[in-house]
């Protein structure tokens, strides 16, 4: 993480919200007034434009706007994140979260304090921070047939919930295993704190060049958890399923089908999303309020006269 | 468990099997020579009596053999047995499993030892244990409006994978936990060994009077397996869910769908299931091979000479 | 859990306290003068007597306050209460907590409600509730050289941290496993939300009559916490261990020491304790406070005109 | 890994070995004699020098054999390779095991290989793979006052088991969490299938520049394994701790310990550590043989006939 006061000036900026929520809009329309102050261009997506009739600024798609512009902001949650990494990731934009969800590990600015930390950031006072993202290609006879992106995870499964698929796993060319369980989590560092944790996985430092492979529900007592690097090629084959063909998830956003025989290839994505913190971004401090690290099991009233 | 040499007799017997296995048909082919040599009557179940044709033997229903049995042998493997009590838990027909499938915890006869074996079942040599199955039922507007019971488990998810639900659990009239994950698996004794085990759950004594809740990958760090005592009443009501309403899974075999505003009611089954064991069963042997407890990481090559 | 408001009648109060706390002194003085206010006869443990010198009742041990009580009040933390649990769990009498520690999943009335929580028990408004104590023997050449009780767990460990110790389980003169790790925790109801639980082991409700069993960083993968009656007869043999005998640790604060060719047997404690709780006692909300279970990962700002 | 046929070459070659096994003894004499036939010199290191009488090589310590060699061999388990690792890290001599103890992850050539094997490797028939070692050094008044590396981890505990301990962790000058626990794993990707496996971390590929940090038994329910680059400088205080001052151990098998107020730095150690494998060596396969992946959960008897 580097603080970049020189190298990056930003003065196109696409914006794109969540739908359907009141804080989301006034945060968007606050934001577009101070960007008209601070004189810069932007353009936002329809869906949100279509909404937001009050408010000034060219409305266009996600694509045309990742191709335009020199910073995405984001208003929403996680979730909003996530779907705008993957719809701009070919366009190497650098992207700024504001935070109007639940969790917020990608979207760190408070509505609270968006307007000082926005200056901040145009001022060139903030931090970057390189994520990469994974690619999911579904192989047919040899094709590609299907692909698409993932910041925090691709997840085979079957489709239905408790159904189990069996699979072979290979790692650069190398057997794995022999898997038979309701499905495989490839996690990004990234995705370390989502999906991933709730089946067990390790958290790791978004900094890290590598990803964790987390089964879920495995029906031996053996797996656990791999961590290995991202510059790894994996493969996996589904032989054996249940009634429905296995599917993948991207971000648990996305999807896609496999027929039988298909493969299915992860591999990292070659493109690098560049995030935008305010200074005073900590992973750590982020990680002890959101998973509660800080918190004590603790009891004692605090009046000692009591 | 205990041996009862002169309580119980057989004469009237039925079987049920697992389809489009020839070793199932294989061993159901033995066994019914055998019960002809012991004199004992025999009723087959309609699916497998069509298929060995060369077998005599009356073919009937599953609920007309429950009806009418002393004892119901079942050839195949966990899943054929867990259907079958199902079909019959309401006849309290003393049961007895051959093994003709990949695990084992229910079908404890293996084929090898199967003429032995259901000969000293004949003569009064066996162990008898108790098993209780669990009654779910789905309630909408205070009526019972789909109902099944389970000898395993009943789980509580979404019907497609990877989605989340948020439901409030309640124990004998006590709020227990608001809880977002993707389902809730709560077990039997019986089931401990089987998807509970996969989601983290612990080993439970098949002798045990209780419940294992265990939380399929909870959003919080918090949630962990809860064991209650098997007469609680559980009630659950499903209050949030992405795009497909809550599905309640019955040993993974049977389900049942929830609209939005109903309520999942969990209790014990008013009637108990008697398992047959040869007389050298034990539950920790069983453990043991099945779970791979006798196997050391070991490495050592044995030849001294070497 | 039944309120008794007939049965009990407590007159004769004997209250233990942890010592070198302010806050425990000023709850016992508080507490003292309220049982005065209600004409009940008091005994204090010694240890406390001497430092509270202004308050008047007489001092006595803890073995002959538990003889003569006909109820004992603890002032201080779930260790506090562990203690004097085992230190009069023969005489059976009932004990009450004020919570001056951190946790209090036993020491449940607060310090700011203790005078109304106090006074309603001495109107017979109260809850009682019944748990069992696990007993600890070690058997040389067959005699018993050293035993004692625990309310939470037994462990069994190497003394030294983080060396290994194999040893062979029997349950009911049935052979369950060889384990190779760094202990075993065996422990009640009671106990599951303590040192088990760090361990892995799941939540228990205080109601059940059974032992979890939960290894201690296993060699294996294949260990997992196994649950089983509490009437249950559990040996342990240390064969093979590092340089250090075995410990057995009661509740974490005995200590017995085990020699070459012990054998530690564990069983149910023949007396029973009652805790009495306030009217209000609430299990579930005490796991919903203690661990965090109301707790969610959230975020959003509150104020909607931000 | 590379195959490096003509960049090293062998010929000064120090031999290591577990005490006290007279497979290792039979080993060692095989392979000296094997070596002697390649016509390299050797040096036995003294103590297992001490025992082989009949054997020719020049004795010395490891020390001065570490100095000397361009090779070492160690015959023993996995254990004799971590200590003899330690002791000759800082002369960056490449390694060989010959596996005679139980595990053999470190110590891959199998005795009924070795000769074949060994005299490949002396033909430049190999595989190098290079693994990193910590440093863990206490600094008491800003001086380091003791320090040692570790191969597999670096664990600060206790002490004395089930005792408990509460230090702050920093990474990078970065405030990262404050933990309740009986004490901190910090693991290596070759010691993730040692101690840290047992301890619920997850596997890493031996490739990863990567440690892994596994809180043994949390009082938290919030804490996970956390992982983190191994460029990382890891700073441990403990505040509080029961009676005993915490402890270090260095792959379980050197200790130091600490003062009030001492700290914990872990680093990584500025030398590498280079293994030379057999060419067929394949992480994964030992995986699967030692973490039991293959292996099933099955029992269908195999005669189809039966």
């Amino acid at each position: 993480m580097t603080t970049n006061n020189e190298v990056m000036q930003f003065t196109k900026v696409g914006i794109f919200g969540r739908l359907d929520s009141q804080s989301v809009e006034k945060s968007i329309t606050k934001l577009m007034q101070l960007l008209q102050d601070l004189n810069k261009e932007c353009q936002i997506e329809h869906s949100i434009a279509n909404v937001l009739t009050k408010v000034q600024g060219k409305a266009a798609s996600r694509q045309d706007i990742g191709e335009w512009a020199d910073l995405i902001i984001v208003v929403g949650g996680d979730g909003t994140f996530l779907s705008a990494a993957r719809d701009v990731a070919q366009f190497e934009v650098p992207m700024l979260g504001v935070n109007r969800g639940r969790l917020g590990f990608l979207t760190d600015i408070m509505p609270s304090q968006m307007d000082r930390q926005v200056r901040d950031v145009f001022k060139g006072e903030f931090n970057t921070e390189d994520r990469f993202l994974l690619l999911a290609q579904i192989i047919r006879n040899g094709k590609v047939v299907g692909e698409n992106c993932a910041l925090n995870d691709v997840v085979l499964h079957p489709g239905k919930s408790i159904r189990m698929i069996e699979f072979d796993l290979e790692i650069n060319g190398q057997f794995v295993y022999n898997q038979r369980s309701d499905g495989l989590i490839v996690s990004t560092p990234t995705g370390s704190t989502a999906y991933a944790m709730s089946a067990g996985g390790p958290l790791m430092h978004p900094s890290m060049d590598a990803l964790i492979l987390v089964p879920m529900f495995p029906h031996s007592l053996n797996n656990r958890p791999l961590v290995v690097g991202a510059e790894s090629n994996l493969t996996i084959k589904v032989d054996h399923y249940n009634d429905t063909p296995p599917h993948v998830s991207l971000d648990a956003q996305n999807h896609l089908t496999m027929e039988q025989g298909d493969e299915l290839r992860i591999t990292k994505y070659p493109k690098t999303l560049t995030l935008i913190h305010p200074t005073e971004h900590n992973y750590y401090d982020i990680c002890r309020n959101k998973l509660g690290w800080s918190r004590k099991v603790e009891n004692e009233e605090q009046d000692p006269d009591l």
